[in-house]
């Protein structure tokens, strides 16, 4: 598989530990600081630990497993520690987890000291095929999602599929939602081999493909004026159910989850408006319902999601723009959609 | 005097508060928010706020008044203000204040959903030739100042003389410290025009000459990799009882009289060290006693003093590298000095 390149750093896949290692040796680094969460210092710490040691001179800084953990408590935890361990500019940061690790590893190096060097050493599918490519960094803040956060691409990204092995099956599901949503979004020929393929461990150059494909987008889109929007075809519906789930339910959704079902939903809207036939809305909904639990919500919480939409970051104006598909592997921005259609669509999952 | 261009915006002296509200006016912004002090609240607001209210769809956000405020609860403060005004991606944040509000503002801005646009109004004479220009924003962490933080340019600096009326005179010689040593690192013209002014009540000239110096420096290096490491001249030892003043005066040092006792230490450095004649030495020495009071210290406290600029995050190694000068408006970058040096350079300030 090509090593990718991106905005200014490459995406490694071939040989990646040790890319990891030669690229921290060559860098010129005072020191470097290794983000883990429990998870990760468990499963992925010990693959590299070896090799890191040998270079020596890091320490290693944990931090609790979760979306709760990705808060300016945390964060400021993060820059206590690098204070402490009297981190200079040349520091480095190697984020090694989850996008719960990866976003808020690259927002405390991306400020601390007006910035450090960081790579993202990302251990989930999720990440894999899209926290880790992009630049985005964030921290939540009042229970929001990301409302804190820096556009800062990192050094390098090292993309090994031998951490997903102790990734349980939930978080497999979770990321695959997202390749998935590459295919329907940008490339019907991905979206028919994601179909044919084992997608509960899904192949090395399957996730190589999802990254070329996210690359793409954000290469000629960084900050999300347009085309990078069609990465949301799925999220407008299935962000408001993931963050009405994660305060009501003792057993949230994943993002994954959130936004297979959120593909269902906008799926129907774009048969509704922007013209996918009805035969490529049930090829979507019978993959989706193979892979996913169905998630029961009754009508009674519209209205509460309809109020998240609107609070979307992406929505302005009280209006809630959608992107959908036209076909499969193309999208169409900037649909917008009124209440009556986001209930209906809601109807359409609930009752299907 | 010229309307300034820098990084991507305009640095306007002239019809300030008509330039301001146009901008305001014709940016397209969803709404906009007001980040001021207690002090500028009362001062400074009132001179804007009849035109502001024509606009309508604002927001006045006050922090408390004095670098104590400067860290991440206000920052929280204020991002939490930001989302209980439902502030969307196009919302503006104006920072009408000195260097804390302008610092901070500029960070809480640049880090708002991943950057919202913020502009800088200085209100003290140190934002005005310093603060306001060059892309640094900041917070205080730890008691570490600046750690936290971003380079990120405003979208425009409008700098309005008129606002120093309010302004302590102690605020006034603090600021008065930066242009001094504009003019000693990089034109001798210009410190022989400050020297024959009267310096308690610059004008609007010489501040604007200050800020064409300071632009063309980062303009020319804005992440301090050479050149813009001339403007540390006097911050080495002068940072380092700044930092001691503060943790242990009931009235420290402001930054201005700090950098000016740093400057004299400094250049006794570069008379050392790097060419600069004994006449020019006295001459810099003069003109700095005529302006600020003596601090008084004692020997005892020159290791806690050589500790801190071992912290400092513009050195490496364990090694404290100067700027000094080699004659006035000439400045000689990495100078690494020893301790021996440091402390005879203290030692000239103590005894002279
Ligand atoms: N920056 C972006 O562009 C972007 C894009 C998508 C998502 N995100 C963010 O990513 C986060 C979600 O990412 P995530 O699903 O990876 O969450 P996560 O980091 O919380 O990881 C999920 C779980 O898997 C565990 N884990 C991680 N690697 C493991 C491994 N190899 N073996 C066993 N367990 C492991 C983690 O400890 C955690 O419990 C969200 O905060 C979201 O906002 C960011
Ligand atoms: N970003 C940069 O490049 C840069 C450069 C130099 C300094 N700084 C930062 O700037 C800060 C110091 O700036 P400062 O000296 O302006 O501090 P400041 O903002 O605390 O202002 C000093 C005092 O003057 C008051 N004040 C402000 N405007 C006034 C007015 N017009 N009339 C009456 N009172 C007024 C303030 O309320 C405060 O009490 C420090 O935090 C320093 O780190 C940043
Ligand atoms: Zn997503
Ligand atoms: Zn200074």
């Amino acid at each position: 598989m090509d090593t990718i390149y991106s905005d200014g750093y490459h995406i490694y896949f071939n040989n990646v530990v040790d890319e990891l290692i030669r690229f921290i040796k060559n860098g010129g680094y005072s020191r470097f600081f290794v983000l883990t969460d429990e998870n990760t210092s468990e499963h992925c710490l010990p693959v590299i630990k070896e090799q890191l040691d040998e270079l020596g001179n890091y320490d290693v800084i944990e931090i609790n497993a979760g979306e709760e953990s990705k808060n300016i408590d945390f964060c400021i935890g993060i820059w206590r520690m690098l204070v402490d361990f009297e981190a200079d500019r040349k520091a480095l940061m190697v984020n090694l987890g989850g996008g719960v690790v990866t976003d808020m590893g690259g927002f405390a190096a991306s400020t601390y000291k007006r910035g450090i060097d960081f790579v993202q050493v990302p251990t989930t599918l999720l990440s894999q095929v899209d926290a880790s490519v992009g630049g985005k960094t964030g921290i939540d803040v009042e229970g929001i999602k990301n409302i804190i956060g820096t556009f800062t691409q990192p050094k390098a990204v090292f993309i090994d599929v031998a951490f997903l092995q102790t990734l349980p099956e939930r978080q497999i599901l979770s990321g695959l939602a997202e390749m998935l949503k590459h295919g329907l979004i940008l490339d019907a020929e991905y979206w028919q081999k994601l179909k044919d393929s084992d997608l509960k461990q899904p192949s090395a150059e399957l996730i190589h493909h999802s990254v070329v494909l996210k690359n793409k987008v954000v290469l000629e889109d960084p900050k999300e004026k347009n085309i990078r929007k069609s990465l949301n075809f799925g999220h407008t519906i299935g962000h408001a159910v993931e963050t009405w789930s994660l305060t009501h339910d003792s057993n949230p959704l994943t993002h994954g989850e959130a936004i297979a079902l959120g593909m269902i939903c906008e799926g129907y809207l774009a048969h509704k408006k922007s013209g996918l036939k009805a035969e490529e809305l049930e090829e979507i909904v019978s993959v989706i319902d193979s892979l996913y639990p169905r998630y029961s919500f009754k009508h009674s919480i519209y209205e509460e999601l309809y109020s998240i939409m609107l609070k979307d970051k992406k929505n302005f104006d009280g209006k809630v723009n959608c992107t959908l598909l036209s076909v499969i592997g193309q999208f169409s921005i900037d649909n917008v959609c009124t209440k009556e259609e986001l209930f209906e669509a809601l109807d359409y999952y609930v009752n299907r």
